[in-house]
């Protein structure tokens, strides 16, 4: 079994309309709603690839109530902290028109440290089923940057390998206790590092206490550093993969996952990590990717045993 | 009592932003929600004004529990129908920037004719003890046009007045019952008569069977045709009055539906929905109202005993 937390998930909603023009009213023309949330996005690509997942988080209010509900549709196994109707599970909603995306975040009800550690419990009760554990998203209110280290030394006490996916503080703040992979984007490495060049912030991040860093760039593919070696994964320029990224973040974290749950070695990592990333933007909605894209972009994966130097690699 | 129906209640959810900006994305500033559409918005204002009210509505789904925890925190006396957690009552979203409100309707779900007729058998279990009835609001997908018309019908047999605001079809379906009061607002008068003379419109729509017209002109006023004959009322146009005028068109038929009640002449009908519409312009929500400012606004209302001329009156 896999386990995902999800300590700031969300109640996501898709509303779609032919054009959005501010300050005018709009006739929604169809509504799609599920649960959200990257650790949840996260169970629903391990759910597809038929493994055993189970996601933990919290959850209050109806729109709480509206996420589980979800979950249980989607057979996804959950195990739920109760917030109380008073802290309702936040929402987003992305207004997707012809053009693009436009997306409005709640921030989310406060967890008190008590409620933090009634997620830490019920995590706890899992490690010893558990094969990874995986820790996705932003930290909700209230709660200390240092909070995911928690979990990570939880699950290096359980001999559990741990892949941490998150920005800013919630990733520093988790590097001293060591997780055994983060997946940050370039934006969010280049944040965490102050380093232009993805390869030097990497090592940068590496050196400052994560095992390993898996870099997620794009188009531009997936840059490893580990003590092992460092490896840049893509696929070839003239493949241009269209569609929605959110969520292919998500699809890479699964892919390390699974990877970690395995023990499978990087280079035969990092083309499914790379190949589901790009089935991922092909789905309309985060947590999902197309399996026959999946399946044509896998053989089609570049590994090259160096990385790309500032220069080859866009950093956006 | 005044009992008031939407078929088609809301969610109403409101953000606040700096700026909405297409095709990014945006950390909403502060969430409010409350229980939505137009009939639930009149209850809200007949309660703060001291009347007691049972607002009807079918509610369905988690959305549709939170619109009943916020009719009991809002004390607002209801009977709802049942719809269950696979017809989901609909949300609206508006986001308001600096500079005004885009608002997002979802269509809401089918209402089936068996559900109706569990809704017009809650109406008249109310009706007893009613002194006025308020249908109010879009009809839901799956109801025919007339639908209004029966619960105009149940109310005549008990002996109650009822106002009607309805737009197209739902306005003209029910016209044949013959509504006590209607109240288009401009755009709906010219829609449903096709012509752009507010007083003749209001004449025509008479002629076609509602007993009163009372249009709603925005800033212009009310404009009022009925068999004892026209009132325009209005503040003096030097008065300016600012704000969201989401819910001005509620507030006027909460004032209509206290008039019926106490069978109140129109002249004396006429300063209270002006002066309540007005101040409900400078309340931030639909359904409340800015109490100084109405008993501000109230002896500045002008009533005079003829209609404004299509010239005098933008159409807008």
């Amino acid at each position: 079994m896999i386990v995902t937390v999800t300590p700031n998930p969300a109640l996501d909603i898709t509303y779609d309309l032919p054009t959005l023009r501010p300050h005018t009213s709009h006739r929604v023309r169809a509504v799609h709603e599920q649960a959200g949330g990257k650790g949840v996005n996260v169970a629903r690509v391990l759910h597809a690839l038929g493994c055993r997942t189970t996601a933990v988080l919290p959850l209050g209010g109806p729109t709480g109530e509206a996420v589980r509900a979800d979950l249980d549709r989607s057979g996804l196994a959950h195990l739920a902290v109760p917030l109380g109707a008073g802290a309702p599970t936040r929402r987003t909603v992305a207004v997707v028109d012809a053009a693009d995306a436009t997306v409005l975040n709640e921030p989310g009800p406060e967890l008190s440290a008590e409620r933090w550690t009634a997620l830490c419990a019920g995590v706890g009760s899992l490690l010893p089923r558990a094969r990874a554990l995986v820790l996705s998203g932003s930290l909700p209110p209230g709660l200390p940057a240092g909070a995911y280290g928690d979990l990570v030394r939880l699950a290096h006490d359980a001999g559990v390998p741990v892949v941490l996916d998150a920005d800013g503080p919630a990733l520093t703040g988790a590097l001293a206790a060591a997780p055994t992979v983060v997946k940050p984007n370039a934006a969010e490495l280049r944040h965490a590092t102050g380093l232009a060049d993805p390869l030097d912030a990497a090592r940068a991040l590496a050196g400052r206490g994560a095992r390993a860093v898996v870099a997620s760039l794009g188009p531009d593919g997936l840059l490893v550093a580990t003590p092992d070696g460092t490896w840049w994964a893509r696929l070839p320029p003239e493949v241009v993969v269209r569609g929605n990224p959110t969520g292919a973040g998500d699809a890479v974290v699964a892919a390390l996952a699974v990877a970690l749950a395995d023990r499978t070695p990087w280079p035969r990592v990092l083309p499914h990590a790379v190949a589901l990333s790009a089935a991922a933007v092909q789905a309309p909605y985060a947590g999902g990717f197309d399996r026959q894209a999946y399946l044509t972009y896998l053989p089609l994966v570049e590994v090259l045993p160096e990385a790309p130097s500032a220069r080859s690699v866009p950093s956006g």
